[in-house]
């Protein structure tokens, strides 16, 4: 069994509304030293072990889980007991 | 200038039900060794040092990005130049 962590962020350059009005919350609260929030995903799945796991990650990330578009992610493999 | 990546996730025994769509539709997709799928949220925040930049970063997961009833934070902070 693995278990995979993924990570997923809006590309540079792409406008993150959600991470702006985190932003502007926080400086509501009177963090002011907040200088930019960027929103992103982050997902753990567990899987069966099998051949050629990173390519199936990669296609799982194109097809389903990220907007390659707009979304980059990267991911770690860990070996679960 | 400090980044700070938070990683936010549901905790053990709160019901997923964003995680178990995610991991019906990969069944679908013919994924069928995926078992669990968790779906949490990640941020990345820049802000100026401070003095108890730590606790800082706890009072605005607590107060604002997470929900503390249901919800765990970790976080890793980086200097950047």
């Amino acid at each position: 069994m693995r278990k995979v962590k993924i990570y997923i962020t809006l590309k540079e350059g792409v406008l993150d509304p959600q991470g702006k009005a985190v932003q502007n919350s926080l400086h509501s609260l009177e963090y002011k030293n907040v200088n930019e929030v960027r929103v992103g995903k982050y997902m753990e799945v567990m899987l069966e072990d099998t051949e050629n796991l990173e390519e199936q990650i990669d296609k799982m990330c194109d097809q389903l889980l990220a907007n390659p578009v707009i979304e980059d992610y990267t991911y770690t493999i860990e070996e679960v007991v």
